[in-house]
């Protein structure tokens, strides 16, 4: 029987690292199907891999001991993920609802192979339509003296979740919450960081006249919208494109950018360094 | 015998406007080629219009005429051009040459339809191949001491200047230069602004790890990189991007940014309002 | 009681037009709120016109009365619209739901101002989805020896529409269809047209090894996939994408395409003349 | 002494192929410092890889041999590289000089690493300017009859060149020319290809009404513009252009897209499969 899988790593660059590690794969008779690396600097810097791979799931325990051999001599961080466990997200939201409806429906067509085994709101008002779709939709709301409560509570729905997605979720999470999940949270920003960050961006774009507009996808920190960027976009705008039309536009941005920040977490193509990603 | 002529308006918003704006040029043997207009909003704001027509010489007396009784009574600026007394442009750059070279080249074909009496740099490097292309360079050293003899020198030299563009020139004009000339002054600044304001724009786009940089040109105020924007574009880049990629992938962008901004500028397509542009 | 209408005018190109419509519209109390208009030609072209207001319902009537008395004088073709009346649209679809999904999507968060009463298909596929989102579904089945048949009951289920949108329908509409229904037809192709005209583009910009694909949206007319381009787009593809991949980056530009195609075509800001499109 | 090389291998998928070439370099000292593959399809497909590094020059012939081995083994296509040598170019133009001033120019600025021995052209309009520039340039003129003297001419001029730059070259080569010449040539077609394949593009985009134009840069074969693409790009375009404003926004395109063609061709970039190319 065979097996998927993903493999990146991320060590101290120095010869030999690719020979050595598609040679482990090679020897648990691992056939490569993708794969790409990076290196920052190729005298003294880091060196980071991805590879796709299919292999015999009998040979996965060799495989394993043999990249744990390779990581303990070359200081390497490994890890081995396999797609048919997918990854399991949580989504929020507060009232608006178009990031959420682009992931569900990229859900639904395949596109985003991940579970998503709950939906949050600080707002009931999508609850309906979420679960109409099928999915399980929980209403928590946070009020501002009570925040610390609401974080308990989401917290405690939360625990057998990988990863949050923040599709335009309206409240800043806790540092204490950030810890306390402790997993990735992706967050969508409707401005093209690090222009704007903050309230209200599209006012702000608006006043300073510029001619394009765009959205980050990143890594939440507890910098505020200073977290690892994985996606940009942007689309043009006028003068003659007042502040509604600037959201209309936004969303539309917002949502691709959102989807594909999403989909290249769940693939495994994105390395944290130095508060930059790598995107494989 | 023949012209043409570009007509720039701005008032408060109130209906009849275009009515009575084309029924002058109308009385007046114009034909109207091009126009665009922009209101603020249509209940009390600003009202903004660029006509570009032809009409006969002759009766050019009686427009303007038509369009100072038009003005005096209904609050309107009015700003009237003709193609065939070409703008004037000084062209000052530091020791990158590629927006210069852009200019000049699209001078040549006819792409940019300014005169461009004069190029000035405060370093020599680039003054032969100025020179061998056709243009006037002059050097004039800018020390740290004694700018304002470095300014002063320079404004000598723009007495018979409509508008500067500063095709990457690295110091800062103070604001007694700003206002000593009195005419537009075109900036290219090597980021997508708001974003990486002031000195080494692309140093800080690495390192904040952004996907897309940016160019914008704008007009320059007292205000550094706060002007009134004209035009931005931008590109994709990835983590394999070095600093020095970054700057060549730039590059291209600014060029062709700021080539475009001045042609607009050049063609009477930009008005000024509240900090932001208007581009027709 | 006011009323925002759209006005759109087509005639030979001659000096005074512009001051004469808008003198009519001002005449009635109308105050201009977008503008926009385009000469093939100053000398002796063809001038087009489109112009958003509002106005005193009352005074309608005296509106139709001068542009008819234009009409007559300039060889004036004149369309009055009135957003308050919105269009009502018939979406057709195939197996692919993306496109169909998008526009009931816009449709409501009220960025697609038309009426959408039915709903057609030749599968059965989508009809629940399409229901449970408070949408008329009909299956029209269309098989190669009846589709005379389907058509006319097609046909049948229109009487009260303004237009059809062609939502990745997979069936050729014979030129009789195209006659009988007799208003337009608005098509996404799912290509950069005009290259891969017809069937299995993707497969075919696949095979030539083409960099971007793109998707068309076009009114329908007796010849496949050649009928006036209101909106194309394009996404850049890479050598390690396959078929698959095409296909799903596609149904990104495929769906956004044809979104803003029906909006500008709602919104009145098409005009088609010698198979190309005007859009203001 | 230290030297740097690329390495391209073509060969059927099969596991192992990765850990053996990497071994092979490792062996010989190689430092990989970039590396890219390909699979057309993992089980069965074909195998493309592009790797860049440094190593000691004294290893070369070791390397050589080492890899020449695996060829025979694995029926392995092999190309090594060495950018301190770079490759010759020719640039053939007609009356159009843009594409061939950006070349030139960026050749200026080092970003485009070849040498180019001679500019050629049936024109004698740009000889002054190319020769001011510090090049070589040959008027050959081609005249109907005598086309097959001109190219014999053309042949003579470049035994000592690697490949040819059409930039803007509006004669198309015989087969026999072709043939003759036996190494690259790389084309710019004002067109986004394959639509509007041949002569005049533009005038044809603007009859069809299309929204976008474009740009393809492909390598040459006996079809008309039928070759493997290497890079294409696009601008958006209105109702209001003309066929002249298309082709000034056209070659804004056109010369982007072939230096980056160009460029990717000297760094051995490009791989031509089945009339498709492999850009890593």
């Amino acid at each position: 029987m065979s097996r998927s899988g993903h493999l990146l790593i991320a060590c101290p660059d120095q010869p030999g690292i690719v020979a050595r590690v598609t040679g482990a794969l090679f020897s648990c008779g691992a056939n490569i199907t993708e794969s790409a690396q990076h290196s920052t600097d190729p005298t003294g810097g880091l060196f980071f891999m991805r590879v796709a791979f299919h292999m015999p799931a009998l040979q996965i325990e060799a495989l394993t001991t043999s990249l744990n051999e390779l990581a303990a001599v070359w200081q390497m961080q490994v890890r081995l993920s396999w797609p048919d466990r997918p990854k399991r997200a949580a989504i929020f939201l507060s009232r608006e609802s178009h990031c959420l409806l682009e992931l569900l429906w990229q859900h639904q067509t395949g596109e985003i192979g991940a579970q998503i085994p709950i939906v949050i709101s600080n707002h009931a008002d999508h609850g309906e339509t979420v679960r109409r779709m099928g999915y399980a939709f929980t209403h928590v709301p946070v009020s501002k003296d009570r925040k610390q409560d609401a974080e308990q509570q989401q917290l405690a729905l939360l625990q057998d979740v990988d990863f949050i997605v923040l599709a335009r979720y309206m409240q800043i999470l806790s540092p204490y919450f950030i810890a306390a999940f402790g997993k990735p949270i992706i967050n969508i920003h409707h401005s093209f960081l690090p222009a704007f960050v903050g309230a209200r961006p599209y006012e702000r774009a608006y006043e300073r006249g510029v001619k394009i507009i765009g959205a980050t996808a990143h890594y939440v920190t507890a910098d505020l919208d200073a977290g690892p960027i994985i996606e940009q976009d942007i689309a043009r705008v006028a003068h003659s494109n007042s502040v509604t039309d600037l959201k209309a536009i936004g969303r539309q941005i917002e949502r691709s950018v959102l989807a594909r920040a999403v989909r290249w977490h769940i693939e495994d193509r994105v390395i944290v360094h130095d508060n930059r990603t790598i995107v494989f």
